[in-house]
Formats: C-alpha cells, sequence, structure tokens
C-alpha cells in the first residue's frame, strides 16, 4: 500500500521560552490537516513523538493531549519515545499504519519544549537516552559520549577535525537561507575550531541545538488521496516508498563498533530494500547531525561514502547545498535545530519541501529521491525513511 | 492473521526498591523467550511500555535497553507511553505488527521501578498522566480526579460506596490465591468504609497500588507457531482475535461524560467487531481498576452490565471469582498490582493463564473467551484486547 504525504506543517524552530505546547501543537498540527484538506473525521490514528516532557515540563502522555488541543479528543494517539528518534518513530508508525491497510488517514507529529529550562535542567534530561547505571552515573554526558566516538574515530582512520568544522560552517549557511531556522548566523572555519570545547574534540560549533518546536505530516493511503483530488494543482505529490527502524546497544561498551553504527546499517538495508534504491540513488538527505562527527559517520552508513572517506566528501564540497549529495540543506540539528521527539518529522518535512520544489533560495537542484536518518542516544535506535515525488 | 501467545512471563509484583530495572527485565523477559521455546533472531520487533522511568530514574529510552539487557540488542525496538496503558499499547502495537503480515514474531513488554521513590515523589510524578497546565497546576491529583468521578457517578446514578468497598474485599480475596500479587491481606466491608479517607469518598482500599515489576510477551503469526510445533503438549493455544485502541480528551472537563469513558466505548466496538463476539460472549475480564469506581465504571462500558448497574453486579456477587462474570480475579491493579508500564502486559498474561486453565487456585470454571481492558489518564486512552483458547 503506497503511502501519500497529503500535508506537512511546523513551527518557527527556537527559543520560545513563551510558547506554550500548546500553542505550537495547534499551529503546526493545524498547518498539516489545512494544507492535507482533509476532514478530520477521517484520521483514524496519531502517532505523537517527544522526549522530554514528562522531565522538563512534568508532562507525559502526550496522544490525547495533542488531540484535545487540536480538537479531535476521539481519535485514539499513542506517543512513541526512543529519546531523539522519538519523531522518526512516530513517523514509522504512521507510515506502517497506512502501508499495512489498517488505517486511510494517520496524523504523525512531535513536539518538545525545552529553552524554559536551564541548560543544567536540560543537560541532565537528555542523559535520559543513554543508559543510566552505566553509563549517565559515571558522568558521561552525550557531548562526551561523542567525543569518544570522535577520538575513536580519529585513531581508526585519520583526525577530522578540520572537516567536521566544515559540516558546521555548512550548517549554518545552509540555516542563513531557511526561514523556519533557528540558527542565522554565519561562521566560518577558524571560529568552529577556536570555539569553547565542551568535550574534545567537540568545541561549541560542533554541537546541535536545544530547540523549542512541533512538526506534523498528514499520510493517507493512495486510495483516499485519488478520493481527495479535487483536481487542483498544489504541490508535486510525494509518496513514502521504503522505511526502516534499526536497533543497537543502549550503551556505548555494548556496540560492536563506535564507529559504523549498526543501527544506521540495519535500518537503510531495510529501507533501501523496501524502496527498491540504492544509496547511489538518493539525491539529497537529512541525515541526524546531534554532532558534527554523527554526520560523517552517518553518511558512510548510509552507502553515500566509503567508511573513513565521509570528512574528504565534506572537504570536497560533495555535502554542500551545491554539491553532488547534498546533506542537512535544512541546516540539520546543527542549525535548523533539534526540538528532540520533532526533530524526526522535521527532517522530513525539509526532503517533502525539497521534493515539492518548494525550498526557496536553498532549494537543491534536482530532487525526486531524498531521504531521512534519525538517531537515538548513542545510535541506540535509528528509523530511516525514503521519499520519492510522483 | 491470526495473532498466538508463545510465551508469558512476569516478575513478582510488589515493592522491592533494591532489585535493578535491569534484573527485573531480564527474569520476565528470559521467562516468556524460554517459554516460547523460540530462537530469539527469529524476533523482529519489540515495543515496551513505560510510563514513569524518566522521572522516577531519569532513564528513558527503554526500547534499546530493554533489547540490551536480554541480548538481543539487533532488535528494533521502541518505548511506547500512554500512561497507565502504557503496556497495553505495547501489546497493541505487537498485535498489530503481526495481524498486519508485516513481522512473524515480536516481543512485547513492560517495566515500571516506582518503591524507591517517596509517595510524593511518585503521586506527582503520576500526575504527568494528567493535563499540567489545566489539571495538575491547579492541584488536582489522581485520587482527586477519581474522586470527582464517583461523586458524579452517585449523583447521576446513586451512591455505590458500598460497592466500591466490595470491589476492594473481592479483590483482595482474589490476590490471596495469586503468588504473583503484591497484596496478601484478607480485608472486609467495613475496613474499606473505616480506612482513611485519601480524596472522599475514596479511602485507602479504594486505590490500586504503587508497584515494582515487569511483564513479557512474545507474540507470534499463526504460520510461525505451526512452524515452532514440535507437537509436544503444553498449554492450549490462546489467539488474540480482537482489539481496539480508543481515544477521549486528557482533561476531565473536555470529556462528553465523567461517568461513561467514551475511550471504552469506542476500543470496545473495534475489538468486538473485529473479535466477532459480543459483550455476553466474555467469560472473564481483567479490567483497569485503578480506584474501585473505576472497576465499576469500566463493566458497565464495556456492556457487561447496564450503565448505572454495575454496583448492583458487584452486590449480587457477579463480579466474583465464581460470579457469572468474573473481574480481576488476578487481585488487578487494586491487589496483584499496578506497575504502571507493565499493568497492560500483566493483564493479558492473567487472562491467558486462565485461558490455559493453569490459575491454580484462582482459576475459573470455564474461561475460553477473555479480555483485557487496560486505561491511561483519567481515562484519555483505552486499550482493550481480547483472547480465546483453540
Amino acid at each position: 500500500m503506497s503511502v501519500i504525504v497529503a500535508g506537512i506543517g511546523e513551527t518557527l524552530m527556537g527559543k520560545y521560552p513563551d510558547r506554550s505546547i500548546y500553542e505550537m501543537i495547534r499551529e503546526a498540527g493545524h498547518a498539516a490537516l489545512d494544507e492535507a484538506g482533509i476532514d478530520s473525521s477521517l484520521i483514524t490514528a496519531a502517532y505523537i513523538g517527544n522526549f522530554n516532557g514528562q522531565q522538563l515540563l512534568g508532562q507525559g502522555h502526550f496522544g490525547p493531549l495533542v488531540m484535545e488541543t487540536l480538537g479531535m479528543s476521539h481519535v485514539p494517539a499513542m506517543r512513541v519515545e526512543g529519546a531523539c528518534v522519538s519523531g522518526g518513530l512516530a513517523l514509522l508508525q504512521g507510515v506502517e499504519a497506512i502501508r499495512s491497510g489498517r488505517h486511510q488517514a494517520v496524523l504523525v507529529g512531535g513536539v518538545e519544549k525545552m529553552t524554559h529550562q536551564t541548560t543544567a535542567a536540560v543537560t541532565s534530561a537528555l542523559t535520559s537516552a543513554m543508559d543510566i547505571e552505566f553509563e549517565a552515573h559515571s558522568g558521561l554526558s552525550f557531548p562526551g559520549s561523542f567525543a569518544l566516538v570522535a577520538h575513536r574515530y580519529f585513531h581508526e582512520f585519520r583526525n577530522v577535525q578540520r572537516e567536521m568544522a566544515q559540516v558546521a560552517v555548512n550548517a549554518h549557511d545552509n540555516a542563513l537561507l531557511n526561514p523556519t531556522a533557528q540558527m542565522h548566523k554565519k561562521i566560518d572555519i577558524d571560529k568552529v575550531l577556536n570555539a569553547p570545547r565542551i568535550a574534545d574534540p567537540l568545541g561549541l560549533y560542533d554541537c546541535s541545538l536545544v530547540t523549542d518546536g512541533a512538526a506534523f505530516i498528514v499520510l493517507v493511503s493512495e486510495e483516499l488521496a485519488q478520493q481527495l483530488d479535487d483536481g487542483a494543482e498544489r504541490h508535486r505529490q510525494v509518496r513514502i516508498i521504503g522505511s526502516g527502524h534499526g536497533g543497537d546497544a543502549l550503551t556505548l561498551h555494548g556496540k560492536a563498533s563506535m564507529t559504523t553504527f549498526g543501527a544506521t546499517i540495519r535500518a537503510a538495508k531495510q529501507a533501501y530494500a523496501q524502496a527498491g534504491v540504492e544509496a547511489s540513488d538518493i539525491d539529497l538527505a537529512e541525515v541526524h547531525d546531534c554532532f558534527t562527527i554523527t554526520q560523517i559517520i552517518n553518511t558512510e552508513d548510509l552507502g553515500f561514502f566509503e567508511k573513513g572517506h565521509g570528512g574528504d566528501a565534506v572537504a570536497e564540497g560533495r555535502t554542500a547545498r551545491d554539491g553532488d549529495m547534498p546533506i542537512n540543506v535544512s541546516g540539520g540539528l546543527k542549525a535548523k535545530g533539534h526540538p528532540i521527539g520533532a526533530t524526526g518529522i522535521s527532517q522530513a518535512i525539509e526532503v517533502i519541501t525539497q521534493i515539492r520544489g518548494g525550498a526557496g533560495e536553498r532549494q537543491s537542484n534536482k530532487v525526486d529521491t531524498g531521504l531521512t536518518h534519525n538517531l537515538g542516544g548513542t545510535a541506540g535506535t535509528c528509523v530511516i525513511n525514503i521519499f520519492q515525488g510522483a
């Protein structure tokens, strides 16, 4: 059963400590529903990504909260959580609900509100994505985890500190052309290399952002899409042609490798097989750049570049907006922002917008097939979706 | 596609502040996997219920945590959360994964660790199941919410304080015969009626328990069940023949009624239709008795008794273990325990055990078809599953 994108909507990403979750849900949710032009009574399930609501707001049970806020309390909904891949999991659940024929129309979305809390509170809450007993209680944080990953990568392959800095520069350049992005600030390689260290070799600009935001997508079956079609020309139709969900150990020490993420490898294998495409068929991708080193590893694990050569591709400009394999044209988690439970949905919205040709100044040349790659924790969970224009 | 129960496992329910989540997951998870006798490489997805890990342990991302703990890190897993229906949602996701043909074998489970925290911390964490802005910040707690429900029920129908006390007495009587149960203490109606008030009209014995525990189930397709069958006689085969997922407003004020739970009505309609059975075909049920009034309302909403007459059925002994519609023979949330993320799975294990005829001293006479009813928050979400013996 084909899965069709009927509508998308997201808030501006950024520091909005005074915005309520209700306000963000309403803005992004109604935008997606309005674009879909669907009677909300046709929507029979909803999947909501949220990671830190319980810790930062004291709020869980986001399924009925979101549906009540959107005036659709009758729709059965659930929160799915996989740390930073919560939004990706919500999207995946929606895709599978349509693909299996169980539902004809579903709403998927994510919301996160973080910046009203102190950095210390946010950092502490984020560690709930790693193993508490074996990792967090030993003093490990996420910058610390990925700093270990980076050092190991330098050891196994070569030092890519400069290429990591270029990843950050590209992200900021792209976000300058994205009105939705949190970060609108031009930087250069020296600024990244000379920035305060967070956890060596990761400096301030090697780390993604703390972001408030929400993002929603309405998915429908091909059959329903045909019924809803009134013949008016709106957007190029986008469908989700392949999906993958990969698991790995939660802990860093439990993984077979620190520089090849098993969760990505397994999710990519499923997604490419289901879509019937190969890495070389992907025109553009949004990949999970929680840290600059992560983006480089991901682009290797996804098969875009050979293992150990992701940094070369960055240095050669291949991942830039006008390169042959544009990565994170939105600005990515690094500069568009990382509203955790909404991130996976927000990545999808960028790829859908690029395929539709509606990305304005940051539009890539030719995007028929795009991919989103969303990672949870220290690569304990990965969700990949492949999108194609009709 | 038929959904077959291949294996079940759960820990003792109770106050085990010194048990780690890893220990509980291993005990219950391996019990289910061992009973299924399945090579774990055949399991291709897992769905994990947990509610309060982030607030009470600082631990989220339970998908890969559980799989790593069970030595199955390669299996893609996700946490699903819907407050007290988190376990029910995990079960539902597993059922749908098999029923849709996407997976041949899945692991569903839940785990919760609560009693290491103070009652104040637990009560505060539990309010994340209700709307924070409109309810919790106004001072409403869950006993307070369901006390309002009880008062409204008394107003619309009649005072069932004595019947509520009988619900508690039945639960304690049943739990006395359940070695897995947390509460092993005989009580009588006077003790319930004279107990300290928590939120009038709810006294101490009208409230369910705070519980540590884990519960897991292996589900397989009919096709795989036939392949695994080695001809040895073990248990009567149990299949899940119908499921339902109902939504409603998160808030109490957002609901159409406080005494008929729309989430239950909608989930029951789906589950009965899918199973092709009616309420009168159900031989036994585990229903969500977070408070004694809730059990009475649920048995009406499920169609076992007429609206306003659930209390009569209790008074007449119809819901007792030897009645014509035995309810919560396990002891229920009231006396077996309420390990939140595991509760929905634990309810299913009781019904499966009863259908197999393996419930020992608390075995009901004839159980061919049983039902589980799991509720989240103030009835914002409901999951129902219907089980049948081969």
